[in-house]
C-alpha cells in the first residue's frame, strides 16, 4: 500500500460541509458569513505527548482531542480539522485502530477532516483545527478581573498520576491505574461546557502543562494575580477516587502542576457563580471554585489552613521535562 | 531557554490581519464576507523532505513555500499559517536561520504566522496554510478537458537533479551544482501565476511527486488522459542549463519524474493559448507547452519524433522511494 491508497483506505469519507474535502491541493471551506474562524494546531510526539505503550485508537482520539481543547478554551465551536502524519512504515492494525480513534471523536463534535498530509518518518502527527465563534464571544486568557472566583472543570492529575506510575515513581492498585490511565490515554475536551461559557467567563484555558502554569498565562495575559486554595485538593469533585489514594503532598504535586489534564480553567465574576453551576449541569461536568483572581502579581498558594505554601509548582515545560 | 521564550523570541509578532495571533489557546481570523477559505497542510521529515546539509535559512523558506505552492495551485491568496516544530534541542543559531528564512517568504506574501506549537522530538516541521479564493474561481484538479493544452510553469527536474548528486548518482560542475541545489532547497512558489490564472486554466496541480504523476491526478479527478511531448525536454525554457549538461535519458527520468518541482502543472483550452502566455508574462515566469489532454485514459509520453515512449515514469511515494 502507497501514500495515496493509504489516504483513500483511511483517512478520505465524502465532504459534508466542506466544499472540497480531502484529494485536491487544497481543501476549501465556505465560512459562515459573519463569524471568526479560531485555529489551533498541536503536534504530538511519542515520548513526550504519549507512550509506546498506548492503543492506536486512544492515541487517534487524543491526537484530535488535544486540539478541540483548544477550542472549547476559547469558546470556538469545531468545524474541521487537518491531519498530517509522519509513520515509520505502513502498519494497517495500527492505522485502522488511529483513524477509528481519530473519526470517532470527529464525528461526535461534527467536526470534519479536510486533508492532510502522510509521509514517512518518526511518528509524529500534527493536527489544526478550525472552529467558529461569533465575533467579540471568544473567551481569551487576558480578561480575568480582580475579584474573579477561578474554576477547573472535571478532575485534575490522573493523566500526570498514571504517568508517573508508568516511569515507575508511583503504584497504585490496578482499578485506579487503569481510570487514571484512561484520563491520561482518552482525555475528554470540553468542548460543550466551553460553548456554555460564553458570555459568563472573563478568561479561560485548557490545563495541558499544569493548573498553576497554566494559570500563570491567564494572570499574564490580563495583569492579575491569583490566590489558589488547596481545601478542594483534599476533598472535592475535582478529585479522582485514585488522586484520593495518595498523600496530600503527592496529590498537591498532581493537581497543580501534573499537566496533560484537558480540562478548562476559567474565571468568572461572583455574581455569575450560578451560571456556571448551570452551566456546568447542562453539560454533564463538575467545575469546582478553587481561588481567587486578586490585584496583585503571581500565584499565591494557600494551605487548608489559610497559610501560604512555599512551595513551587512548575509547569511541564517541554523542552527540560 | 524553554519552549515558551522560544515562541516569543523566534516566532512571536504582532498581529497584523488576525484579531488574535499567536499566545492564546486559539488565534482568531475574521475571514472576509463571501471569500472561500482555502487550507493545505504539508509536513516536512529530515532525509524524506530535506537533508542535514540545508542552511536552516533555506528551510525555514522552503517549510513555507510547499504550502503556498499548494495555495498557487488552487489559485487561493495566502492569507496565514500555523507552524508546529519539533526540535531534538533548542538551538538558537538554527532557529534564527529558520524563522528568518520563514519569515521573509511569509512577508514577501503577506502571509501571516498566526500560531503553533512546539516541543522537543525528532526534527519535524508541519505548517498548515490558509487562503483565500472567491467561490467558483478556484482552480482544481477536475476540470481538465479534452483538447485542453498542458502547460508547466518555469523549470522542471532542477530538484531531483541535485538530490541525486548528493546521493552520488549523477556529477556536475560546481555551478550547475548550486543551481540545481538552490532549487532543490528554496523553491519558488508560484502564487502569482497561481491567481493569474483563475478564469484562465481548466485544471491545476502543483508538482510535488514529479510531472507524470501529477499529471495523473488531474487525469483521474477529470475523467481524461493526456498525451505528452518530450520536445520540450531536448530545448525549452523548462529545462536549466544544469538540466541541460546531462544526456537525454536523465534529462527525461529529472524533468518527468524527479519530483519536488513546485512548479504549476496546468491545462487551458487552446484559445486561451495568449490569455495563458499573458499571465505568465504578468508574472515573470515562463510556461511551456508540454501536451494535450485527450478523452482517453492515461498518459503516454511521445519521444522527439512522434513516437510512443514505453518506459514507465515512476511518481515519488513517501513509502517507497
Amino acid at each position: 500500500m502507497g501514500e495515496f491508497d493509504l489516504i483513500a483506505r483511511y483517512f478520505t469519507r465524502p465532504a459534508r460541509r466542506a466544499v472540497v474535502g480531502v484529494g485536491d491541493d487544497c481543501a476549501l471551506w465556505q465560512p459562515q458569513a459573519g463569524m471568526q474562524l479560531a485555529v489551533s494546531s498541536d503536534m504530538l510526539v511519542e515520548g513526550r505527548h504519549f507512550l509506546s505503550t498506548v492503543s492506536p485508537q486512544r492515541l487517534g482520539h487524543k491526537a484530535l482531542a488535544v486540539n478541540l481543547s483548544d477550542l472549547a478554551a476559547c469558546g470556538a465551536r469545531p468545524l474541521a480539522f487537518t491531519l498530517a502524519l509522519s509513520l515509520p512504515r505502513i502498519d494497517e492494525t495500527w492505522l485502522q485502530g488511529f483513524s477509528k480513534g481519530l473519526l470517532t471523536l470527529a464525528d461526535l463534535h461534527q467536526c470534519e477532516l479536510i486533508g492532510g498530509d502522510t509521509t514517512q518518518g518518526p511518528l509524529n502527527m500534527c493536527i489544526t483545527v478550525f472552529g467558529e465563534v461569533p465575533p467579540g464571544d471568544a473567551l481569551m486568557r487576558s480578561g480575568a478581573q480582580p475579584g474573579d472566583d477561578i474554576y477547573v472543570s472535571g478532575q485534575v492529575g490522573d493523566a500526570r498520576l498514571a504517568l508517573e506510575v508508568f516511569r515507575g515513581h508511583l503504584k497504585l492498585d490496578a482499578q485506579h491505574f487503569e481510570a487514571a490511565r484512561l484520563r491520561m490515554e482518552q482525555p475528554v475536551p470540553r468542548v460543550s461546557l466551553g460553548l456554555a461559557l460564553r458570555g459568563i467567563a472573563n478568561a479561560c484555558i485548557d490545563i495541558s502543562d499544569g493548573l498553576i502554569g497554566d494559570l500563570g498565562h491567564i494572570l499574564k495575559a490580563s495583569g492579575v494575580g491569583a490566590v489558589v486554595t488547596t481545601d478542594w485538593v483534599a476533598d472535592s469533585a475535582a478529585i479522582s477516587p485514585a488522586m484520593q489514594s495518595l498523600g496530600m503532598s503527592k496529590r498537591l504535586d498532581m493537581a497543580l502542576a501534573g499537566g496533560d489534564d484537558y480540562e478548562l480553567l476559567f474565571t468568572a465574576a461572583p455574581d455569575q457563580a450560578q451560571s456556571v453551576q448551570e452551566a456546568a449541569n447542562d453539560c454533564d461536568v463538575t467545575v469546582t471554585c478553587i481561588g481567587r483572581i486578586t490585584a496583585g502579581q503571581g500565584v499565591q498558594v494557600m494551605d487548608p489552613h489559610g497559610a501560604p505554601i512555599s512551595r513551587r509548582f512548575i509547569s511541564f515545560d517541554h523542552f527540560s521535562n
